[in-house]
């Protein structure tokens, strides 16, 4: 079965044409926006005396990037590792779609809306701003992991974040509406991306594969390395991008406040709905995060710490109901095998996020917000402001994006079906050995003291083994 | 025995009555401050036109508070993974009580030093306080480590957290002194504490878990990730609330070459007192820690890096001996069982950070800190400071601290002492599968490998196996 | 065996040794600059009314400074940990050499190009400068990783640090060139260095110890740690102490397209040079770190996002084909035992920076760089800038680089070859159990399931076992 699996051509030439493509399109289309740029810069500091290198965007957005950069390629690359032989592809897979997604996003986003007299202008911002549409393929990563090949990454890659742009242009740009989180633009799209995408790519002998689809005692703990570190850096992604001052001191602040409510109810639904009362791992590791997705739209405005710690409560609870009670039916029911359950992290504290936004915006007042009222609503300065209207198009923005979704995932899916992409076997799903160099004897001890323990030879407490 | 520890109805209620009670606090006390506020913060824009979004403490303080946040949640969840069969535990349940201990040290920071016209304001400065905190309660887990059910930690967190405000109350709004660290306040504070709590809950019988009380290769290196992240961090805990400017930037330093030595006097010291000078992982993963914590309390005063450096050195030293030599005397003699032996990393070399800071303070003059003394000293600007007598009140304020913990510790040990907690028998100390779902056989290879190698199966070097 | 390597006298004789002549020249050389110094700064701060808090260098510089830290202690030191036993050694030594390294880096620096009236002056610049200087250090450790003591490499540590400095003066302050990531300082110095010094200590028996001299699959796991860290903060290394504004921005854009590129030529030649199409974690956790090392040198300068992809393109390619062709002829025909392979993640691609930093620099004009040209190349102000001339000062530089390093590397060899270091046999390379307390079973179990896999007791897919 190595023949149909080979990536020896495959990944290399797709890796190869892709990059060329990008190096072309970045030569032809890109360039330093004002803040990157030697002449640029100096040439304004030059003309007014008051501007300072304090106020490059360098200094208000960099340390945030680097948070988000480090939930990109950590928190998503080992929070994936829980499966018992798929770590090398959990982070390694995570890493090539994570390195190319974010290249391919600085043009497409650049495309719909950053071109400045026909270029695409770059700048900490767009970079945070391609890292959160990378941020939305990984999500759609953990629906089909284990099940695809590299190559069918890459190209998943491509329609995704290419239709990603086009939804985020139709919420930011022509709807004029806020998300600078993503509850939207970034979790309910990647997840019904990836829900639509796994469900197209339905395996009914998936059990064949079964005994590799969970997790060991260590790869539950290098999943850990990945949660924790979504946790604590979701804060600086849901206020990267906000305006600079209190939007962003705020959004950080009600993210922490949502996050920690949201760990409490994930530990109390987590034990409460097990016969023994033991906590499970899945729900600590995923639902615990859940609290972040549900403030990612409302956490600019005034939603206030109390609110906060409410969404985030409510979306924990629905996240461990979900994984317990919704997952096995999505699977036997409707045919969407979701190996990370990411509908329960991503998909609904999404469209609570959306539902939250909608509220909340709808709830805004000059009285409330004083002058900051423009710096949070854009459309407030141009005079079309009313709160009514402002929550009518959130909540419009909630169904494009379903819609958008939806269908993308479905043609995608298709795609992707195609026998051409050296996807693994029904037999060999949750397995690195497929495309990668493994020692094979490395993880079979795990194996080896499952079946001494069947036979007997280990008590169930492993202290008077043999 | 899984009835008495079994925590499907104990944990979840707990939990949920604790946020509901925190939601309803927060809904009636807590407001946005004037840096996170739209209204206020817009306001004040108007007033002064020299004001500026660069001067939202946002910008001075959020880099600090994400180090300090990796530090509790990736910091002291891994360093406390190194037991073999208790990394859920130790990172799963450092996550649930600093998750509740934020949220509770905010309402009592905030009532006890916070409070504008009845409500507490909360902005990226409380949130470093609630942090440091939790950093207390995380300390004094330690302790206990392995020997207590999640109810009794939260129980634990309930009091910790109000005696640590009361004391910090004491502290810097009474005396006056200087503790922008946390010698006394943080680290002190929680290792007394959390020793009285152990000695109370001393368990004679706890020789019936030595098997399981110890380290195995692999959870080395899980607890090592949380070494390196508060090493590196230290540096940004003791800078993350001091004055902006020359004070906080002076800090880091002090604390960056404190820790520099300290790590090589834990090297040396961790070779010399092994007979075959082996170095052992429990110094290297705590007592180079040391450093940190010895100048919590001088890092912001003109001690130099040189003072620095012979501070961490000792700090180092003593920690290692700590470990060798007096922590068998604690268990031994006073009954004490100190799981991680927070007394050689949080208890001594805290105290040795209290009268470091109290001779820096003494020795402190306006020829040697010019305008820089009153941002440094706050009573200067008040007429009344005096360098002798603010040794002095930084001498007592460490007196007071051991007090309030050694107190404060026996009641809160004698109130988990109750047998409603679901507390883990003797038998089953240091062991997930209590509270866990956790595959049993995951971690039996040990145990496996442990038992071939008695019998002969496998030679020392591990290299002509079988 | 264990006379001739203990370490019980050595390693704390020495690390006493060190930390006290360390603390002695601190104490008669070391200052605090005038952004650190209580006294200094607020001097200013009175005598100019516009000098704010906020442009004290510790707001540009921290948040880079620590992620560097970050690359250093965890990058570096999970980096190493790829081996299957030697592990505590890999992060345990990188943790005692970077604390001495830094410590007499800042020394060194300081006495070669930062004293000021006879002192050296430190502060959040002179911290990040050591960190560097470390890294290079860190990078000769790669080389000789599990053939030496600690004892040998703190000697090593003490030369490389003194001549890198000699090295870094020559170049910045004699020539005046720009090399702000180190493409020549640090990784071309830190990677001719340490194949000279394994080179000289060149073992012919070293396939005594080769089943240790591999991975296994959970150590290859927390070498990705290492990998993802140092990719995700390279941007912050490159451009940690270039220029404020527009330079600082621009390097760390520059880096971040640099290992995008790279990261998809590196799977893509990994997959191709495997007859399987398998890629190999050696590929992943090294060659895609090569682009930012290729972009030390240039990416402050006006390289554009299309020219880094270039470079990194063309890194991550030679280090890959390094990997597979060439480290195996250094071996066999250069007697060259190079680990981690430095010389296809430093040395290739460090010349390769430097090569590009040249011709980059040769192009610059002031059509394009404006009035920022003064702020990347320091010799416009003097008025002797022309880009010619300043294109063969940087190609100089690599020569002059190449000559220390390798003239370095050998002198220091030769002194580390004396038997007195406590240097492992050829039977003990790799192993943690000669200078670390370990519990020697804990790794058996990987030699238990090889054996039982030799045998047939367990089949190649590890599933029917038994």
């Amino acid at each position: 079965n190595t023949d149909s699996t080979n990536m020896r051509l495959r990944l290399p030439l797709l890796c190869i044409i892709l990059e060329v493509i990008l190096i072309i399109l970045f030569g032809t289309l890109v360039e330093y926006n004002d803040d990157t740029h030697a002449k640029l810069w100096n040439e304004n500091r030059t003309d007014s005396a008051t501007r300072n290198d304090h106020e490059n965007e360098f200094y208000y957005r960099y340390p945030s990037f680097q948070d988000v950069h480090v939930m990109i390629f950590v928190g998503f690359g080992f929070l994936m590792t829980f499966l018992q032989r798929y770590g090398f592809s959990s982070v390694g897979f995570n890493f090539l779609i994570a390195a190319f997604s974010l290249q391919w996003a600085t043009l497409m986003q650049g495309f719909f809306h950053g071109l400045h007299h026909g270029k695409i202008h770059v700048g900490v911002t767009s970079m945070i701003n391609a890292d959160f549409c990378t941020g939305s393929v990984l999500i759609s990563f953990g629906a089909v992991l284990g099940k695809t090949s590299p190559v069918q990454l890459l190209v998943m890659a491509i329609f995704e974040v290419t239709l990603f742009a086009v939804n985020e242009f139709i919420l930011l740009s022509i709807l004029g509406v806020n998300d600078a989180g993503g509850s939207m633009t970034i979790h309910t799209f990647g997840a019904y991306f990836g829900l639509m995408v796994t469900r197209v790519l339905y395996r009914p002998n998936l059990d064949k594969s079964k005994h590799r689809n969970s997790s060991v005692y260590h790869s539950d703990l290098f999943a850990m390395i990945g949660t924790i570190y979504l946790w604590m850096f979701w804060p600086s992604f849901n206020s990267a991008i906000t305006n600079y001052g209190d939007p962003q001191h705020r959004t950080a602040m009600n993210t922490y406040y949502s996050l920690a409510a949201c760990t409490l109810a994930t530990f109390a639904f987590s034990a409460l709905v097990n016969p023994e009362g033991k906590l499970d791992m899945v729900h600590i590791q995923n639902a615990a995060l859940a609290g972040g997705v549900a403030v990612g739209t409302a956490g600019e405005m005034m939603l206030t710490a109390f609110g906060s710690m409410i969404v985030g409560f409510l979306a924990g609870t629905i996240s461990v109901l979900g994984y317990k009670y919704l997952t096995p039916v999505l699977e036997s029911k409707l045919k969407i095998q979701d190996t990370c359950g990411i509908h329960n992290l991503h998909g609904m504290p999404g469209v609570l996020g959306a539902v939250v936004g909608a509220v909340t915006a709808a709830l805004a007042s000059p009285d409330v917000y004083g002058h900051g009222l423009q710096r949070v609503f854009a459309d407030v300065e141009t005079g079309k402001w009313n709160p009514q209207s402002r929550g009518g198009f959130q909540a419009i923005s909630l169904a494009v994006t379903l819609g958008m979704a939806l269908f993308g995932g479905l043609i995608t899916g298709f795609i992707l079906k195609l026998p051409i992409y050296g996807a693994p076997p029904d037999t060999h799903c949750f397995e690195d050995g497929l495309y990668w160099e493994v020692k094979t004897f490395q993880y079979h001890f795990y194996t080896l003291t499952a079946s001494f323990s069947e036979r007997g030879w280990l008590d169930t407490e492993g202290t008077k083994a043999l």
